[in-house]
């Protein structure tokens, strides 16, 4: 199959719709905490509130999203009020003395729990620079600038963050390359760094050359420190959606480099290795978890559907069959679009359910709690949104 | 309903020809690693091998009932030598510098893991004494008392181990006590030890003062220092079958302490409260958790049904039973072991199956990993034999 123009006109009104009357309004203003600053987005299927905790993740993704909304579909004063709050409410409240952030804290912003990673840093950084652009405020472009570089430290020294594993088998993940990849994608092209594009191309390279199995059709979701395969248990599962993630910000980096075609390659083949692994033939969506080798994966959750690997590989399909007019992934889109959309998708309230049976039965209703909120759904919303805008022009 | 004699005689008959012709084959003697010591138990439903790691946890648990059967079934020398295979890798490598126990070793004994708990070490305690007790071992007695000690300054001494969160939002577990309960019973009824029955008696004081509501007729999982409920959503998430295993600990406790009225209520009360909250009315089963106020629950599986609360529910209907005479707990015994012998079980290879979704269908296929090996299944069946056994006579 193909899609019209008309077909891609009405998508793009489709996703307009979504985010802006049903997505958007679903977490704010209501989520405004006007007391403590930030946001209050642990949130059950009907909005009310299941625990006034915040995620700092996720502070930090809102105060990206309406930042982005402002910068990019309409500059409401709501907004941009919004993003402040939660931009103040991650200066104040969501930094250690040393200087790395936290991850959980409480609704007045005292500390519950750090962890080993620097993921709160890089959806800082991403908030900050796009709130600097909206706000014109140079203190949280510096400060963007200078937390992104705090990432790039902890991406490159080995052992500057407490490691969970001992050194007998060490290993690395997609993860900090995607997640990098995609932190210096938004600092450019919202307030621009120098350092962007040499270390896309750096963390672009790894990808390719260590986690892409073109052999076995697959990209790893973890390898040795030579791009080998670990044979155990963690080293052999997959996370098809992450990856699949992960091709459409290569693909989206292909875009930005006038279709560069070896970029396009790379993030299709990428798409194509883990459609084939995660698609789930029989009840249709994305299984969240896979063995490289078909064994049997450890994680419980292993064949549930979450909502959010669908919104990646909504946006990667998409990005692919107009990037290249391969029929393939509008029919891959399509099947993915009408899936998530009849599954996920809260007629009643608005928003999608997070977690699904295998089957595709709700497995639990909240809309937000420790590790979803306002991200994931209103980025692919707003980024086919944007993207058909571009090309039906 | 109510057992008849003949009802209990066949039931004993079930459990041990279970737990001797098809649980304990399905191990043994094929997971002795006489190369390397210890066990290869990370095994796929058919037997073949997924990983070669070690888990230091099921380790001792797989030591702990080779030991234990050789004390109370039968003197076979196979399990003796795979007692010993298990109780020397331990020592060898799965103490760290520091006298604490690693988490995950390879085959050879090498670290991959360190935790912030100390349930490895509990687990070492109930392997050593019983290994003790079967070999005669002097030092392997010794290793499990001193060990112990350990585990009692572990569970006592706040900030002793790394904490995993900041003290914004001080809160206990009941896991600690309930294992250092069964614990100290393994350690009593084995080698003996005269600490404890004054360390059992204090954590059910615990357990009853700050753990048990009966207000809401709830056991929590986790609670405020002051026994308080924490009103945010770690704080309100219930484990049934846990709650109920500590349940049959504490009727352990009754019928060790000439069935004691008072600790007979508790037990019963306990498993009275988790049963109405954890029984899957629809599809039968115990839940994993649920929420005291019944909002949603984070973590994923939170519906699934996995085999080891199944055991622990089988055991306390039982012991609840023969204790009381009260008709209730037959049926929900007749209940819990119909559904777990007819969904869990694996007719074709034996063992049980881990892990099931909601409504009873095989969610995967593994029968050991990091978390499952052989002990909730037969511990089952052997504390329940030996408990027919008793009162059969």
């Amino acid at each position: 199959m193909a899609y019209t123009s008309e077909d891609l006109r009405s998508l793009k009104e489709f996703y307009s719709s979504q985010l802006l009357t049903n997505t958007v309004p679903f977490w704010f203003p209501r989520s405004f905490d006007t007391e403590y600053g930030g946001f209050l987005l642990m949130r059950d299927a009907d909005g009310s509130l299941i625990d006034d905790d915040k995620a700092v993740w996720i502070q930090g993704r809102a105060t990206w999203l309406l930042s982005t909304l402002y910068n990019t579909v309409e500059q409401k004063p709501e907004w941009l009020e919004g993003a402040r709050l939660g931009y103040e409410f991650l200066n104040k409240y969501c930094f250690d003395t040393d200087g790395q952030m936290f991850f959980h804290v409480t609704r007045d912003g005292r500390p519950i729990r750090k962890r080993r990673y620097f993921f709160s840093e890089t959806f800082y950084v991403i908030a900050a620079a796009a709130y600097a652009k909206a706000s014109g405020d140079e203190e949280a472009a510096n400060n963007a600038r200078r937390v992104f570089g705090k990432c790039i430290e902890f991406a490159t020294t080995p052992g500057l963050l407490t490691p969970k594993y001992t050194d007998t088998r060490p290993a690395k993940g997609i993860g900090v390359p995607m997640i990098m990849m995609n932190t210096a994608q938004q600092l450019r092209e919202t307030i621009g760094d120098p350092r962007c594009d040499e270390w896309i191309d750096k963390w672009i390279t790894t990808i390719e050359t260590d986690f892409v199995k073109d052999d076995i059709k697959c990209v790893m979701e973890q390898v040795a420190p030579d791009g080998s395969i670990i044979d155990h248990i963690d080293g052999r599962t997959l996370n098809p959606g992450h990856a699949i993630e992960g091709a459409w910000f290569i693909l989206h980096e292909a875009k930005k480099r006038n279709n560069d075609p070896r970029l396009i390659n790379l993030g299709c083949r990428m798409l194509d290795y883990m459609w084939e692994r995660g698609w789930d033939k029989e009840y249709g969506g994305i299984l969240y978890f896979r063995d490289v080798y078909d064994k049997p994966v450890q994680e419980y959750w292993q064949d549930m559907k979450f909502w959010w690997p669908h919104n990646e590989v909504i946006i990667a399909t998409l990005l692919a069959y107009l990037m290249t007019g391969d029929q393939k992934y509008a029919e891959w889109h399509k099947q993915v679009h009408d899936y998530s959309y009849q599954h996920f998708h809260d007629n009643k309230n608005g928003e999608w359910f997070g977690y699904l049976h295998r089957d595709g039965s709700i497995a639990q209703t909240a809309k937000g709690n420790l590790f979803k909120g306002p991200f994931h759904l209103p980025r692919q919303e707003w980024y086919c949104m944007q993207l058909l805008k571009e090309y039906i022009k």
